[in-house]
């Protein structure tokens, strides 16, 4: 028994006629004879809409309620996709968060998944029934309804198949993941492999195919992630453990993000008790920073960069005028046109001098960099948004992505 | 402590404006210390949406996942209800008719509600919270999503009031129960109260402001059900106990029905085992057929009438057609155009000669009647369309309706 775990997104079931174009496309692989279990999204801008409701009545959406309103469009996908399959004389059987239960813990509009109850789905498919299970939403302690977050469906897939030891497909509006955004660089290459590590620093980086947790949930319970169009005909990538011997390039990808921001803070005192004052203040927020630098003290003041997401920046600097008045040192500049460029490859770990090279790559192209980071398979530049094309094509060029 | 159930229909929540209505409503009637259960429909015409997506893929949508995608219109309107009593200050939670549980038996789209489990409820309504209530569904022993057929929130309103031990609202479009509907008779007279058997007899007879099925579960459980406009401001119709002493008149409504058809059978041969094999046959198509009335035996046959559902008009005369050949006396006529009238009143139990009047009203109006049946506090006439004014109009003055 081959059970293969399938999840369709919100386009693939935006309309009737996709709804029933993905029931035959489930209905050939079952004809082959394998157990189907489909996890599927809200149809197209659904939860867009639900969500456009709720502020309408009032900014500040009581968040149990919105799990609750959220949760519709995933079960109005459910029934239509077994009710085309029904129709073609299959036996599906939809199932919503709370019927499979998918259990959660965590706050309201962001939970996580902790367990899932896999008796009903494996009972199910023992009588020859495919399976269709409501992505995006599942059940806390409480026996409220809970989400995901934004994305939650891919997570939804891959712990179902952990659960039942399956292969996870993610049927998507991309046909794999590229060495760098196709729309960025028509010349990028689709990966055949990419390996869980490196995928998920893609995916956090700003390559928005999948939902960085669901790459983090496949990597611990080792569950291949096949990612391809969703018409299911052209080979797609497939994300897995992969070894760096395997891996001929230092670098796999380039992943571009414009969503972020940049502050720079000037004449903070060098005093770590300050510093970590300044960002836990900024933490507490729920603002999200990611890179960070910071120089060396100058008359025992220091300068510090970070990112952070364009949509905080406004939160970030009324906070940060308040130091202005406690500090008689501090200013801060913000730069709201950024761009983040990241390098990542599992090669890096065997392989020096990527830093090097880059280093050289930028400069020949006169490309200026404010902030730099690295991790273990990352190296992340901030550069200005006229220079992005050239570093695409100069990096792409001499790495051959 | 007094614990009141309130019910809004789709129009009440039709529109973001309307549930912020609704919701100030509620929020006066808890802040008058009451303890406050609301069960909503889905807005207006959301049922209807669901159903003709189902109906795009397939004539005949597999009816386990038909309540799947119904069940998600109320799912929306509790949430939305709810967000906007939290965004009022108030604290208010939602429970789908899985979260209740309502537990229901019987086939998907026309399940039963065989028990509530009303400890969440009264835990909730303890530590001061409104609870909202998704009404029209329920959840079977399987744990599948079941719904309760068109019009089934107003029996989860009233199943819910029965456990609580609460008094029932019914909000919705019209202002009470009315003699006859206004839309056909304008001088009708809006009624203070009216009896369970009275209220079933004119739902069954086409009067079309509560399911039959709510009025079944009140009377059962002696609740008293208030039905009034949705702006709370004008004061209804109480449906209660009443007993015939109360009541002055010997006929307290007269309800119209124009959705029905009828049909003769002619030649039929005057054998019991023949008559009933027709009316199995009948009702194993689902099709209700309702007033049947016999001739007496000519020559050894017999003629009979009986009206049905309109929409159920050509299935049944398919089903008559295989009798002309088998038996050769056998001949049919179908009445499209007909119209049901029942005077309805407790009051006929106690007062004879109301159906002597009934026929002196009808002859002096030179009004033909095809069927007539009687019941204990019922009689119904079938009629012409085009005398249905002229019978109103007379009865209404006879009986002062």
């Amino acid at each position: 028994m081959s059970i293969i775990v399938q999840k369709y997104g919100g386009t693939s079931v935006g309309t009737i006629d996709r709804i029933r174009q993905v029931a035959k496309q489930i209905a050939d692989r079952k004809a082959l004879g394998n157990d189907m279990v489909i996890v599927v999204s809200a149809m197209g801008k659904t939860t867009d809409n639900l969500i456009s409701m709720a502020y309408e009545l009032t900014p500040n959406p009581d968040k149990r309620e919105l799990d609750v309103l959220m949760a519709t469009g995933e079960q109005v996908s459910i029934a239509l996709l077994s009710i085309a399959l029904n129709d073609m004389g299959y036996h599906a059987v939809s199932y919503t968060g709370h019927q499979v239960e998918i259990k959660t813990e965590g706050i309201h509009t962001k939970s996580r998944i902790v367990d899932i109850n896999d008796g009903n789905i494996l009972e199910e498919l023992n009588e020859g029934k495919i399976v269709i299970v409501a992505g995006f939403q599942g059940v806390n302690e409480e026996n409220e309804i809970t989400t995901l977050g934004r994305g939650g469906s891919d997570t939804t897939a891959v712990a179902l198949a952990a659960k039942l030891q399956a292969v996870c497909e993610i049927y998507t509006d991309v046909d794999g993941i590229y060495t760098i955004d196709p729309r960025l660089y028509p010349g990028a290459k689709k990966l055949e492999y990419i390996s869980y590590e490196e995928m998920l620093e893609m995916a956090s980086s700003g390559a928005g195919v999948m939902h960085s947790r669901s790459i983090e949930v496949a990597e611990k319970y080792k569950v291949p992630v096949l990612v391809a169009l969703n018409t299911g005909d052209i080979p797609g990538t497939i994300i897995k453990e992969l070894d760096n011997s395997m891996e001929k390039s230092a670098i796999t990808g380039l992943a571009v993000n414009s969503d972020e921001a940049m502050i720079t803070l000037n004449g903070v005192p060098h005093d770590i008790k300050i510093i970590a004052d300044i960002f836990t203040n900024i933490a507490s927020k729920d603002i999200n920073i990611d890179m960070i630098s910071q120089t060396t003290p100058v008359h025992k003041l220091v300068s510090i960069s970070f990112t952070l997401p364009k949509t905080d920046l406004y939160q970030a600097t009324q906070l940060l005028d308040l130091y202005k008045e406690r500090i008689f040192t501090f200013s801060y500049e913000s730069f709201e046109n950024i761009v983040k460029l990241s390098v990542v490859g599992i090669g890096m770990k065997s392989q020096s001098g990527v830093a090097a090279k880059m280093f050289d790559i930028l400069a020949q192209n006169d490309i200026a960099v404010s902030i730099i980071t690295t991790s273990e398979i990352k190296i992340s530049y901030v550069i200005n948004p006229e220079d992005q094309q050239k570093a695409i094509e100069a990096v792409a060029k001499e790495f051959d992505l």
